[in-house]
């Protein structure tokens, strides 16, 4: 199998004198300093990340990788396994949140269909077929992809960071869609953190207490059959999902070729944690948008030493947590390029 | 004197029947019910606020209250007392946070001059001048204002709010600037909820602790000579600023007139904490923007039942959390107004 070079090249690493010089920009302007706290480490960050000295989130890239995982038929989710087929038609129709948040913003918005069970309409505008199976296997029974799989995925998401550089993309999103994938992120969190399922399996689309108690035990047997690799690939390989995969290597992707990234919630957050595992300079490229209400999204935040922007209990995936936080980072950059200093509007520094 | 008539006057309620029907909508949409969060919760307040089925803040009307304090005569600011005036000539000039903020929302800006030490330019572009003073009493030693002078600050709220009316604005968001205000706001709150200096005075624009120990014996001898009434218009006549009266005034006369309110950071929610202590139904017309990195506002959003939006570490105050969260509450509405349903997108809902 031939996985995606940014799977192992060095990537790139944000501008120190960038940084530098954003963080004096700061300080110049008529403010206490640091009185826009986490908008000024924002504005600052991206000028490292983009290496300009005014940064800007204006050009979007959203890709919404979606694909169905086997592990439903052990009964997971409240939610019947058509929906993701359903749900990718409704994303090219601009019914779901992402579409409607994507057009708020005149953000690029790309469905990356990794195969469903159910039948997704040929041609529908935005939708890029890049099937791999109907499914991925039961991971409670089997590994959930095969070694061609895996590489097939991680590959999907590189190219949708291919074309967000194409794109000129300021920032990526990657965004979730998949019956079942709270049950497959909690399984690679909880291999990856040493974690019991109980500690990171959660309600997803809304499980009464009973079903998620049944839903930790279906993770605990994934775990039991996966054994003690916890090497990143291994673990996405034996206990991910496609778009989970395919997220790790957007993410890895969009870093190698120097575009910040906005990571969503839970689902996101597991495709973060592989990656961050496989190549920890990552780290460096990572904004984060939202703590979700999924209960494991706190741990994997805390892994990843995160503070999100956003904590609103969201918990839809599609990667609306973070569409919804990129107008806070178009505020930190109208802030940062745009405010007078001290010294240009007259206004005492309370130095001197 | 003369008082806005809504401070006393009955003020409307939001919409019962806007609050159901919003209620309806949001779990007819393609999303696990909840699963936008606050989002949902922002956009069906909205609805019984604005009496619609379409809830919009497109039109945010932004007052910038400014005043400044007596009590820095005592020595419990980082920044002189100039930079009062010096900021109002910012604001105009379009370089300060809120300036900056306005501009990106589309909002209108008006900033309130209602009495500084330092001089104001006459004519300044969207500066209305209503001064009252060049500062008010410092509280250590005497009462912040007269009769005359707190009445005139809520009326200068209250038209404020007016204007925002005959404007048609879907939102209010009142600012604050006013070097020395976090220790007026601090001795408000205190008085308000019987708490000791030490657990709401803060680090303002940026103290030393030594400094902030200083702040908190000033504001102690603040609340010794005030006493013991705790009527929400003798403690702000006692203990406040110019500005914390207007942002009363404002907040009371946008629920009067049906506008619903985006609370800012320390010093306007100890404004909301006068208005919400003399009308107490006034709390459903507000939203909260953001906590404040200022150790007191904590306690006064418990005391108001408010969980903000955002918690970003801002403590810069002149509306520019509300500001920030405006985004928030568009895509709130945008997701509420234009989400496909269930039926329409042809998706199941896990029911049937």
């Amino acid at each position: 199998m031939t996985l995606p070079v940014a799977w192992k090249m060095p990537l790139p690493l944000p501008d120190p004198a960038c940084i530098e010089g954003a963080r004096a920009q700061q300080n110049s302007l008529t403010k206490p300093p640091g009185s826009l706290g986490r908008l000024e480490e924002a504005a600052v960050a991206l000028c490292g990340q983009q290496h300009r000295a005014v940064p800007s989130v204006d050009r979007v890239h959203i890709a919404v990788f979606a694909g169905d995982h086997g592990v439903c038929d052990e009964g997971v989710s409240a939610f019947p396994q058509a929906v993701t087929a359903q749900m990718i038609a409704n994303f090219a129709g601009g019914g779901a949140a992402i579409s409607v948040l994507a057009r708020e913003l005149g953000a690029a918005l790309e469905v990356v269909n990794l195969g469903t069970v159910g039948n997704v309409p040929a041609d529908l505008p935005g939708v890029i077929d890049a099937s791999i199976a109907p499914a991925t296997g039961n991971i409670a029974v089997q590994p959930a992809m095969t070694d061609v799989q895996v590489a097939a995925a991680l590959t999907a998401g590189d190219r949708a960071a291919a074309r967000a550089a194409e794109a000129g993309a300021d920032l990526l999103i990657a965004g979730d869609m998949g019956i079942g994938n709270t049950t497959t992120a909690a399984a690679v969190a909880c291999a990856l953190l040493y974690e019991a399922p109980e500690a990171l399996v959660g309600a997803g689309t809304g499980l009464a207490p009973e079903a998620i108690q049944h839903k930790a035990t279906v993770v605990g047997r994934a775990l039991n059959r996966h054994g003690e690799n916890r090497e990143p690939l291994a673990v996405l390989q034996s206990l991910g999902g496609f778009e989970i995969a395919a997220i790790a290597g957007a993410y890895l992707g969009a870093a190698a070729r120097g575009i910040p990234v906005l990571v969503d919630g839970f689902i996101a957050s597991a495709g973060a944690l592989i990656a961050v595992r496989q190549q920890p300079t990552l780290r460096s490229w990572l904004h984060f948008g939202h703590r979700s209400a999924e209960q494991g999204h706190r741990r994997v935040l805390d892994a990843l030493e995160a503070e999100p922007l956003l904590d609103l209990g969201m918990r839809l995936g599609e990667g609306s947590g973070a569409a919804t936080a990129v107008t806070l980072l178009r505020s930190a950059c109208a802030l940062h390029n745009r405010m007078a200093s001290f010294a240009d509007a007259g206004v005492s520094d309370g130095k001197g």
